[in-house]
């Protein structure tokens, strides 16, 4: 199905009205002006495509860009720095685990954890593929075609049901499934302002203090040939969700170790994109 | 939300007017009797509830009896026997991977395996658990409240895929994501036929050979357990389903392994509910 998206950076907001809507967000607006600000409202889903309108509309409350995904596919161990800090081998494909739906929570949600799972919370800061239409057994260098765009990501983990084999038995998912634990945000750019993934630039900061900074440009497997795998005999569909690996500087490869407490405020900021604040909450 | 559900067996099925319905499969009928047989009428569905009507349908083609899942749940190594001849160490929690929505088939489907994967296919029966309605941090001994019933799996699973580290770094879920790789049905039995989910007995065959034979009484974690880790923290929505882990006797333990090759037919058949019997074909 050929379809049109029309915008730059698409996001999704509650109006001066109480409407939510979908806009079409400046590049020159940076994160903290969003909420306040006017914007060209889009027409139009994922399936049908987003079309600018002649319309405006006052940004009162930000949302998560996508109203619901599939599923969020993740990616581990795709930055060399971080495969060297994690003293881990790097295997011939890309290592995958998910996430499910209700992980995805917005660009500004506290992120509340269970308290069975507060011990060893942790970041992993990470660009976002937000696919744009069904793709099953695509060629990398047809892969971009079917981005529907790039946001950023936190892959948020509970390490100690993680790591421990005699916990996890060695799988990831379950650690990284909570609800919330997938902000993405604050915008969706496009593919016409981000022609090349490879070469943003981006940062995870801890209560202000720089923990990650890396460039897409150090990824083991690119964009193009982590969705030419995933879609391996399988179908992603639109409003899918991939998140790329994490660089190094992760809390749990610190020395020593040092976790996220209640209170404390991760962000992630990547090139043309923007970023989203998440406060860590102990329920 | 309170809702009702009044079936024994759910199955979904095209009738004789093309119509696509539910109906209440009766416990006497074999899976190899459904199609062609006559059977009440259900109207309703997962949000509101399942109803019996006055009216009847023919069953000409039996679906799958979800028309659609969220995410399918799968549990690693949850019979004994199963741990013992992988030679592997049953950690503190259950094992969990993910297989994303398009994997599940109907219970005659054919699975369709995409070149690159064919090496090593190999199946593993399992009892297989749909949630009926929204579950988070649910107790163990409420557990089975959240249950719509109980059918058939196969967690199909392309071995070379998932167990060299060097290929999967461990994670098990790319080799079990594939389309079609989650055959359930034939129906889905009630919690008031089946109301104790630990006492089945049931078998998977290869081409007519019994290759695995159990009870569910023999797992390590059961029903309840993995439910109430599963929604630890994490909304399982309605429609979820959740393999809760397969027996001995897969062909990658095997001496010498025996993986599946085209035209091979596996059956999986379960006490209360019927079978699925799926054909392997190598695209």
């Amino acid at each position: 199905m050929s379809k049109e998206h029309n915008f730059q950076r698409l996001i999704r907001f509650i109006d001066h009205n109480g409407q939510e809507s979908h806009g079409d967000l400046p590049l020159g607006i940076a994160t903290d002006m969003i909420e306040g600000s006017t914007v060209t409202l889009l027409t139009g889903n994922l399936e049908f495509g987003f079309l600018r309108t002649s319309e405006t509309g006052v940004v009162t409350k930000l949302l998560c860009p996508l109203e619901r995904t599939n599923i969020i596919h993740c990616i581990g161990l795709n930055y060399q720095h971080h495969a060297t800090e994690a003293k881990m081998t790097v295997p011939k494909h890309p290592v995958v685990f998910t996430k499910p739906a209700d992980a995805l929570t917005g660009p500004f949600d506290d992120i509340h954890v269970h308290p069975d799972v507060q011990n060893q919370i942790d970041y992993e800061g990470e660009l976002t593929v937000v696919i744009g239409r069904d793709a099953k057994n695509v060629r990398t260098e047809d892969a971009l075609d079917y981005v529907l765009g790039y946001t950023c990501g936190n892959d948020v983990s509970a390490r100690d049901y993680q790591v421990p084999a005699d916990i996890s038995g060695g799988q990831f998912s379950y650690a990284k499934s909570f609800d919330q634990f997938a902000p993405i945000g604050p915008c969706i750019t496009s593919t016409s302002v981000i022609q090349d993934p490879q070469t943003l630039n981006y940062v995870t900061k801890v209560n202000g203090e720089i923990r990650q900074s890396t460039s897409t440009a150090d990824m083991i497997w690119n964009v193009k040939q982590i969705i030419a795998h995933l879609s391996r005999g399988t179908t992603l569909r639109r409003g899918t969700c991939i998140m790329t690996g994490t660089p190094s500087g992760v809390g749990i490869w610190m020395n020593p170790p040092s976790f996220l407490k209640d209170g404390d405020v991760i962000t992630v900021a990547i090139e043309n994109i923007g970023s989203i604040t998440n406060t860590v909450v102990f329920d």
